[in-house]
């Protein structure tokens, strides 16, 4: 199987990295970061490529464009993992359209274009026969998608709970353990590279409704979108409230809530039991599927990560590959 | 895809009732459970069928032995959900095996043909070009097959620890919760019904030791069997040793160990932090796998419980049907 990668972070490093050292069959034909990119039919030494991109910053030749790999690159899937735009989803919204109208299965790491434009994805995919896999846009290396579509396949799932951003998660935590106040927990997150200068996006509970988006449009086939999920942060939270919660044996998470038989899709901070098994530590991600047949299913890993979501990225390059490529 | 069910007590029963509910594309063209037998090329009145099994106590023809649908129905998959003899494997062992060397599929919940052959059997299934599939054995609900195998594809394991028994975990959530004794508590789950009249099984770790057997089979094809694993009980364990945990923040649970880099196969009580994601109410059980590039991803859910095994049955055959039958 034969694919091409686009974006050349460490995301795509750590995916080139596993294809170069595991024995899965799959050789990389074309890569592009944001200034060059490589294309070879008969497959690329990914170990000089990543030397390149280590020493020289850029990984091929600043000649050839994502773009030229996307449209010339001979590849079966297409692995898109440029930086997320969450308001339009562009560039790679633009890629994954290009790819599969071209017949080409994908897998992406970029919520952008999930949330954004599922349907239209899903339908054109649909429509040339080819697949779309994002495992790795929700709860990074949880292999929660295929544990919906393929390990519970049969049963019906009836809600879905979650702690979907693990930068609150690791905020609330300090808060409740050492009675921090809510900028001294963010300041520390800054600190160890688990927020964002700009930490918007996570706090204010923008980062896990779009996770939500995915998993009810994936899961129960709606056409939610961001405006759909009611939404409120963080941000406004006091060590007292946790250290309240404490007291009485419970704390305080930031859970996503999908109820479609209620037509709930929300974000909020929740008072939950302190042995509840969404309560999990730091940086954690955690969801818990209620099925109507397996009844609670509770998954717990780590939600982000470069070679955590390569982790994810590969998981969906084998599903193409066991039941696309070498059924063909 | 036709399926021949062989066993009807409630986990087959579960199982035909799901197809026939459910639309998954899958007839059922035999059942069989020890005393009759039923046969039909064009998809069997599973309604009729599930009502006679309740007011006759048989499914269908005494004149129809289970042999006889092994042998004699057409079908793409038996279904194999008999009790478990975990000395012999018999009778399963020999059905599955010969509808293996019939070059039909298999699913199980039966663990004793997998714990004591389960070379022999995915070597014949290798030889056919079948696939037998067994998630039901492991964890009930919890899709621990599937999510190493597919969610978790590409991915070395390297480690598995687990709450293999539910009836264990009970026990001992009890003992520690108000100071129980062994014999309290285990009465209290015989009444409950989560434990057998013989709670040998259980309470010696033999259970668990059984599953440890078949995943490390499974994940790094070795060729364990019982005798390779250190198994101690909870049978000797006293409320003070609990309560002394407790006292620490600690408590002791059952914990399955497998460690293949040290050759470590091991089922024995372990103290362990109460905040520690192995430490799961009741009747639960819980798996935690070490992976290279995923990290720790823990899974919750039901060990035990006739739909709960149906879920995993129902999950293993759309796989067959997606991956084999859909695909020839």
């Amino acid at each position: 199987m034969k694919v091409a990668i686009i974006g050349f972070g460490s995301v795509g490093q750590g995916v080139a990295e596993s294809i170069q050292n595991k024995d899965l069959g799959i050789m990389i034909t074309g890569i592009a970061d944001s200034k060059s990119g490589v294309i070879a039919g008969s497959g690329i030494p990914v170990g000089e490529v990543l030397a390149k991109k280590q020493s020289q910053g850029v990984c091929g030749d600043t000649d050839v464009s994502a773009w030229d790999v996307v449209k010339s690159a001979d590849y079966d899937v297409l692995v898109e993992c440029t930086p997320t735009d969450i308001t339009t989803g562009k560039p790679a919204l633009e890629y994954i359209r290009y790819a599969i109208n071209r017949g080409r299965h994908v897998v992406t790491s970029n919520k952008g274009p999930v949330a954004l434009a599922y349907k239209t994805l899903i339908t054109e995919a649909g429509e040339q026969g080819v697949c779309l896999r994002y495992e790795a846009t929700v709860c990074g290396a949880i292999p929660i998608i295929h544990t919906i579509q393929e390990g519970l396949a049969g049963n019906d799932i009836l809600k879905i709970y979650g702690i979907f951003n693990g930068t609150c998660n690791y905020i609330l935590t300090r808060m409740a353990e050492d009675g921090l106040t809510y900028e001294q927990a963010l300041l520390e997150a800054r600190e160890l590279g688990y927020a964002e200068a700009d930490p918007t996006y996570d706090v204010k509970g923008i980062d896990a409704a779009i996770k939500l988006v995915i998993l009810a449009n994936t899961v129960w086939g709606l056409d939610k979108s961001i405006d759909d999920v009611e939404i409120t942060g963080i941000d406004n939270l006091t060590p007292e409230a946790l250290q309240l919660a404490e007291k009485h044996g419970r704390t305080i998470r930031l859970i996503g809530e999908i109820d479609p038989a209620k037509g709930t899709l929300r974000v909020s901070p929740r008072i939950i039991p302190q042995e509840h098994p969404l309560v999990v530590d730091g940086t954690l991600n955690a969801v818990l599927l209620e099925a109507d047949m397996a009844d609670g299913i509770t998954m717990i890993g780590r939600g982000a990560g470069s070679i955590e979501t390569a982790s994810a990225i590969i998981g969906d390059l084998i599903f193409i590959r066991d039941r696309y490529v070498k059924a063909a």
